[in-house]
């Protein structure tokens, strides 16, 4: 048993933190009190504790057992990195079972459960709670963090300044955006909203943040009544000339939030219309602060508000894609005259190039995520992250597939190819390669009714891989920010759960990805950023709704089995290339790179 | 104000059957205690006390309101058939609110709801509960029903004998499914459960009602436990030889259930790991008797058990498509003569020679629903009832809508023709007609992986009408019972929230039905039995399923304009007609009908 996993035992029995009640179950999720996907250092309290470092764990510690739950994505990676005396929980295989499951089976009545209140969701913890209630154990919320007390030199939050974004990149500035969201809370009659998830505010308040890598957002809080709004931040963060951006908005130390929500709602719960909206994704430590009675509990409306952009957004949108896949082209041509040329590079040297091209790139901010670049087998990993030990060469004849993206002040990509620069490639590989392109025309070129939830185009992505007999386990598609998350709800293309409120309208933007992973030897994704737009339909109808590319890179032709495609499909392709070819020729003509015409006219050509 | 809303708000204001409880609110869904879909008379409430017949409706009556809540297909039927002082409550149309919804802005803290707690789910009660509690709102469930306090004339449960079901029929016999029942009930660490849903009691003792109008179901409960079964039912219904049926079944009368149930419960509560499934199901008045830790909470197993069909069954079924496909071409080539001949027929007419035709079928036991016999406008109501006075008649050139299915001790049957007899048809009728066929076909041929939810497959049935901007508003199929329900669960392909264990699986049942309706002139729909089975992939895996047909009656092939298909489109119904009429001429060959056959002979030529 590792050292620091006996000190968390100790705390649990001590009784230290909870008035002397002993624990015997310390439940964590790997998440910060915003619920964010991606998190800071100071918050990978997992991967302090356990040693794992995948971005999906639920952690649950007894005397005797001290178990990590995760998905599939990460079985390999966390027996690894685990330190001793850790057991892996399957989440999503045959038989698996929950957490709320192995409680029930294991744990007995009389028992006490603790979990950081700041790391559970409202709607998380109720659920515990009312099941934990029928067998008799105690679900226990605390303000503290076990971990933390035991985490020495834990890093501190660096205070790094924020951006304020002007109405030239944001398309509209905070009062309008709050007097709109206002409406929506009215609308449900309530008086006043919590704002916990950091991409909410950041739209809310036009400003952007360096708080968390890939992700433009900054630490903070925001509570909106019907005339005032309060921003929740470390002022340090705030750089010159915020007083203006803010005007209007009160602004309070980040810590701050728990004692003005309380004071607010004290001062107006005797008020019997008093409803605040309560985001279902808003932690159970601030939740909790106010009266379930005085609660309307659902998606937070921003969300919903924030997914549709606006012409200056859209506008920003397109113009970043061609920046970008003018890198992406770039270093394909690159890759092809390095490959060509005899050299072996290898995933890092692909993937640092890649990164520095688009690095150079006017409005540049920084990647989107870490980039994925993958050679074989390691293509066959949906999520493979490089390290210097997996660091594989890359050669003349090799499966490449390169998943990247950027943020920029006027937009955020996502953008997968798959390439081989080679001779004699196999009829399979280009087999799958198609179903995969096939799959990813099908679902690109569909029209639908506006309002359907995403999941069900989702199919659309997979019908010629399963008529073959594959498929691929992850989503087929995702909503992405502008210049903010490059994972945004609540839309997506998936099989999964569909989310609430994830209807899909004109003016969002979606990533079409499908794939198919050939285990221990190569994978394949093709994917492209798109914006949700209205299209003509035979019947007439207005409500009809298509996909319009925004990434402007070729797909390689020579993967391609022309035979198998319809020439329905053929037709979406050329176009594609072609429109390919026509907005990014004249944008290499303005910054007068002759070469990237030449290649893009051969790589557009009509197959 | 009608009479009968008058004494139903006097009960909610004297507090008689409350203890002296002022009633503020009382609710009344359409259903029995055993969440059955179709009911009998005497349970037909709402229609008693609102005038409203439609099988979806929930009422809501306070002192001052008295709201009925339904979907699209009932709002004309229902603003016509509401006695005085009803108000209709649209469901799922923009901006429609939930009952709950309307509590939480119309009722205020303080108050009281009662409901019968035998028409409630327990799944339904508890969420009711937690969101009213958090509004001070008391719900409060009472074992007798307001409705038939006031209801004079209610008319009195019939007595008819139940049939026993050999092991020719249901392929397994009783002990055997038990037995399959308590390793399901063992895996959740269960050691009991208790059965409400109808079809699940039927399905498990191999028994065959007749209390509910198509549905070949007796009004009972069981309960399963590790050494005992009890079947609560009335004993007047059973038929000579059900000892030797129901050897070691313990049979009590069904209104013993809650005595023998709190008997069980309260011998067992002590012993710790005493825990009983309560399926999700299960009524509020039943389940509120089991303490909720010695609870768990899920769909019933049987659900799941039964929706695979056996190899006896596969058969029976099979069998059974081809006598009812034989009905259905023998009232087609009858129409076809009739309107040919210039006669005039009407629904009326059309369906009594349907029906008759069906009833002089092998093995024929009923109807499987209320036949839709819809000419022209009435076409275009996916639920079409045809009644006296809506009548319509049936002319040459006519678009004729007919779905219509049997039971049958061997099977049961849905199947949906639309077809014209008559000459120069419109293109826009034949493009809408093709596009349906296309989605029919597309949905079956898919290849799909084994366990994927159902919901997947829909937008398959509806890839070709959304791209001419078309759709349709119902789901695209059910499951069907083994001479049991015709709507079955947990299985189906819809777009609509996807069922706990809808996980699709060889041996389960399916319908595949999309359609077009265009309001106020004709509709379209085509609708074949299926029976999910294993398939070949060019991958080689083993875990792909398809569709087989089960219906064997040929689609007119003067609807379809062939250009608008692709060849596999193509294929597939020259392979399905070549199939219908071998196994159709033979079968007519059996029973020397001449005619069938060479009115086949040119249905089934290749398009």
């Amino acid at each position: 048993m590792s050292k620091k996993l006996q000190l968390l035992r100790n705390l649990m029995k001590n009784g230290s933190l909870t008035n002397g009640k002993i624990v015997n179950v310390y439940l964590l999720p790997r998440t910060d009190p915003h619920k964010s996907e991606y998190i800071s250092d100071r918050y990978q309290r997992v991967k302090f504790i356990s040693g794992f470092s995948g971005s999906n764990a639920m952690v649950l510690v007894t005397n005797s057992k001290a178990l990590c739950w995760t998905d599939g994505r990460y079985f390999d990676q966390a027996i690894e990195e685990f330190e001793e005396g850790w057991e892996l929980m399957k989440q999503a295989v045959p038989d698996s079972i929950t957490p709320l499951e192995w409680i029930d089976l294991n744990i007995p009545s009389g028992s006490v459960i603790a979990f950081d209140s700041h790391l559970v969701s409202q709607e998380t913890a109720i659920t515990m709670k009312n099941k934990l209630e029928a067998l008799k154990i105690e679900l226990l919320p605390i303000e503290k963090n076990f971990v933390d007390e035991i985490w020495e030199n834990r890093p501190e939050e660096e205070i790094k300044k924020i951006k304020l974004l002007g109405v030239e990149y944001a398309g509209e500035d905070v009062p309008s955006k709050i007097e709109r969201l206002r409406d929506t809370i009215r609308e449900k009659k309530c008086d006043s909203i919590i704002l916990t998830l950091l991409d909410d505010i950041a739209w809310l308040f036009n400003i952007r943040g360096n708080d968390i890598e890939y992700n433009p957002v900054v630490f903070s809080y925001a509570l909106i009544t019907m005339d005032e709004s309060y921003l929740f931040i470390n002022k340090k963060k705030l750089p010159e000339g915020y007083e203006e951006h803010l005007k209007g908005v009160k602004i309070f130390d980040y810590e701050k939030i728990s004692d003005i929500l309380k004071e607010y709602h004290s001062k107006n719960k005797e008020n019997i219309s008093h409803k605040m909206w309560v985001p279902s994704t808003t932690n159970y430590g601030l939740s909790s602060l106010i009266s379930e009675g005085n609660t309307y509990a659902s998606l937070s409306p921003v969300q919903v508000l924030k997914a549709i952009k606006n012409e200056t957004e859209l506008n920003g949108m397109r113009q970043a894609h061609i920046r970008d896949s003018g890198a992406v082209i770039e270093f394909l041509i690159w890759l092809e005259e390095e490959l060509k040329s005899g050299k072996t590079l290898s995933e890092k040297i692909a993937m640092n190039k890649l990164d520095s091209l688009r690095s150079t790139k006017d409005k540049f901010v920084s990647l989107s995520f870490d980039t994925i670049s993958a050679v074989n087998e390691h293509a066959a990993l949906p999520h493979y992250k490089m390290t210097e030990k997996s660091n594989l060469p890359l050669k003349f004849g090799d499966v490449y597939l390169v998943d990247s993206g950027g943020q920029y002040f006027d937009g955020t990509t996502d953008v997968t190819r798959t390439v081989i620069v080679g001779d004699n490639i196999n009829n399979e590989f280009i087999d799958l390669f198609t179903q995969v392109l096939i799959g990813h025309i099908e679902c690109a070129m569909a029209k639908f009714p506006e309002g359907i939830i995403g999941c069900r185009l989702d199919s659309f992505a997979r019908h010629s891989l399963w008529d073959n007999g594959y498929d691929f386990g992850h989503g087929t598609g995702h909503s992405f920010g502008s210049f903010l998350n490059v994972h945004e709800g609540p839309g997506s293309i998936s099989f999964r759960n569909p989310q609430e409120n994830g209807q899909l309208k004109a003016g969002q933007m979606m990533t079409i990805e499908p794939g198919y992973y050939r285990t221990s030897h190569w994978g394949i994704r093709i994917e492209n950023c798109y914006e949700i737009i209205k299209c003509n339909v035979n019947s007439g109808a207005s409500n009809f709704l298509t996909f319009s590319p925004l990434t402007l890179v070729p797909i390689q032709k020579k993967l391609i089995n022309k035979n198998m495609l319809s020439s329905k499909q053929v037709n979406w392709l050329n176009d594609y290339h072609s429109m390919v070819y026509d907005i990014m020729t004249s944008y290499f003509k303005r910054q007068c790179q002759e070469k990237e015409i030449s290649w893009l006219k051969e790589a557009c050509a009509p197959l």
